[in-house]
């Protein structure tokens, strides 16, 4: 390995210039090691913000990303492994539905996850909610428990793609999250060194999510779907809207509970609705000549999602964690729900409670808010919208105002906007 | 003063967006005292950039980086204050000269300078080759000399704009120097804050010059122009040309022989001619009706000079330092000196222990370059081009091969270009 100046491949990239495989591959590891400098790689990765990769610049980084750190090694599995991951939205429990559901059609799914920042959630809190559930597994325990209960849910390893941990915290507090580049290589690097066969991303968009345009959207798939494929991993993108709240429920047991109706066969139906159709794609992924409609209508996806929560500690039975402190928030007007913001409700849930502002803050598993209007329905003055949540007062009081214009009313009733928009398979 | 949050700073800029005079007070602010980090300001600078900065932003910036040191009160002399400032070129030992001969036309030359980083040299380099000559003097001490001799030049004390201190040592690391609002704002604070009352700049273009174009000369010297007036300094620039060295001598002590040269009527013509046009530019700013030129050709320059030598401690009959090692190059055909690159020359001389690589380095007193031909010399194969000065063997072997494709032959003579390329005055 040559010796690379770090101010040399800062001033490459600032000036849209390609930096080589070795280049990459040097800063990456000088990074790591403490040699390049924080104040550096942030500079880098805003250079990276307004110039970008290339294709070969980009799968170099993700390589380098993974062999940072360990890989799973999933073969020797009697079913065929595949995963899915969400770009982020307000109410997104799929996964919770979704993972036992997918093993019960006869795959494994290896569900590693992060935690939770700002609005959106985590799926490792939402658990949590449930007593004795535990994230943290070892690895010979995830290849077991695959083996045995078809799914896991847990928190990734620290030892997987560790510049990624790394660079995700220098991204957070330096206005470089929002680059293409950055978050593909970012989640694809923990994906690939997880160790899944397939992958289904789902990528959303519109007001609750970081992304708000189409265009912006099909390029971020497209890329990722491109690493994922190039690094052998078989891999497609839905992408889906994200304007209104996911199902009725945001915050972590009351999501935990509308998941589970769900498996029972009821629920809100977008949130049937999107797991049936990533369900569908993920067994289609890996041959599985299965409908998951016949799985969710006859139980077995809910007997999974009981033996994976058993299998790691917890009691699917046990009553989960309710809000001490109750609020209806009313109509002002009569008509009908024209719109309700993804990014309103999900702030309003955040400052209920739910969610945390810095890695280190503690969520409530009770705090949340449940929407008791869809888009389209008509609405009476003084009709309950919402249901806030809270363990007190104070967090009750944030919510309320953080909630305040998350409905417009208007006197015509529109259509709901469809869920799915488009697929992007390269 | 509200709060604010780096990460949105970082990213409004990011986004092209407009920065409140608040959020750039608050952001230098808490730079300064280490609560917002490294990594952030590398951040904001790279977009910055990238997105630049507006009249406004650019004015609020500068203002905040002279208000967060002290101020030099020049007021009360008895002379109108006039100092000059260069972007930096190969052989530039103009100060050398101009400030004793503005003094000697009637006005005080405060002139603060920093030290060279790279192959241009510093100012400060230069005359520590006089011995017993010292850079540092209080504020007492400049007003002092500045009111008995009319000319200091002398380092910036730390109090002067302590923000780009630590911002300049950011930029140099993280490829964030180039850009047209932070070199302005990091220049102008400098010298506003020293408290001249009109300032001329010499702002190089070409090989040996950081800037290439006359376009981004044109724009860094309207920038700079305005960001003075807007502070009350009546400023004026000078687009000059920096494709050859200026003058024969490249190095510390062998440019002060020159300008010494130059002060008692001979030396190279190019370097009488800039440093002309330059005291005139400004006498005439501080309304001074005196032609410099018969203050260089009486030798009151020189006795200037010697006073202001002698007022910091150096002998200006002392013998300089000489190099130990000296090989002459020699050209290899017949034809005419087509053309010498500054950068070229300046990288050897560097080499040659001129310069320092990092701001730690020492420089060699006597180390050099001396130009034996100039730009449209008829020249023969075996006649000596360049003269090399080392204090070792080694340094001689890293300038002969620095210095290899410096000048290019012609088989027929072309006119040297113009020194002066234009004015700006806004």
């Amino acid at each position: 390995m040559s010796y690379f100046s770090a101010v040399d491949i800062i001033t490459t990239k600032r000036d849209d210039g390609i930096l080589s495989d070795d280049a990459i591959t040097w800063i990456l590891d000088a990074y790591v090691k403490g040699e390049v400098a924080e104040e550096q790689m942030s500079a880098l990765l805003m250079a990276i913000f307004f110039n970008g990769l290339s294709d070969r610049e980009l799968n170099t980084w993700t390589d380098r990303m993974i062999e940072s750190g360990e890989r799973l090694d999933l073969g020797g599995l009697s079913r065929p492994t595949v995963d899915k991951h969400s770009t982020g939205g307000v109410g997104d429990k799929i996964s919770l539905v979704l993972a036992p559901l997918v093993a019960a059609c006869g795959a494994a799914v290896p569900q590693l996850s992060g935690r939770g920042l700002g609005h959106t959630g985590g799926t490792l809190d939402k658990l949590e909610s449930i007593p004795g559930w535990r994230a943290f597994l070892s690895n010979d325990e995830i290849r077991e428990q695959l083996e045995t209960v078809g799914a896991v849910i847990c928190a990734a390893g620290q030892g997987l793609a560790p510049v990624d941990r790394k660079l995700y915290s220098l991204r957070d507090v330096t206005g470089t999250v929002a680059s293409i580049p950055l978050i593909s290589s970012s989640i694809m690097s923990k994906k690939i060194a997880e160790g899944t066969q397939a992958l289904v991303l789902d990528v959303k968009v519109g007001r609750g999510a970081f992304i708000k345009s189409i265009e912006q959207a099909r390029e971020l798939a497209t890329t990722m779907v491109g690493l994922g494929i190039g690094h052998g991993v078989a891999t497609v993108a839905e992408l889906t809207s994200m304007n209104a709240p996911l199902g009725r429920a945001v915050g972590n047991a009351l999501e935990v509970t509308e998941s589970v109706d769900v498996l029972q066969g009821g629920g809100p139906s977008d949130v049937r609705e999107l797991t049936l159709a990533l369900a569908r794609s993920m067994v289609e992924l890996v041959g599985i000549d299965v409908n998951p409609e016949t799985k969710l209508n006859d139980g077995s996806g809910y007997e999974v999602y009981e033996r994976m929560i058993r299998a790691q500690g917890g009691d699917p039975d046990a009553v989960l964690p309710v809000a001490e402190y109750r609020e209806e928030i009313l109509s002002i007007e009569d008509g009908f729900v024209h719109s309700i913001d993804a990014l309103e409700v999900g702030n309003a849930a955040w400052r209920l409670g739910a969610g945390r502002a810095r890695k280190e803050d503690a969520v409530s598993a009770a705090a949340g808010v449940v929407c008791l209007v869809r888009e389209g329905d008509a609405i009476t003055k003084g009709q309950p919208m919402f249901e806030l949540h809270a363990d007190d007062e104070r967090h009750l009081q944030q919510g309320r105002a953080a909630i305040e214009n998350a409905v417009v009313v208007s006197e015509r009733r529109v259509n709901a906007e469809p869920l799915l928009l488009e697929r992007i398979t390269n």
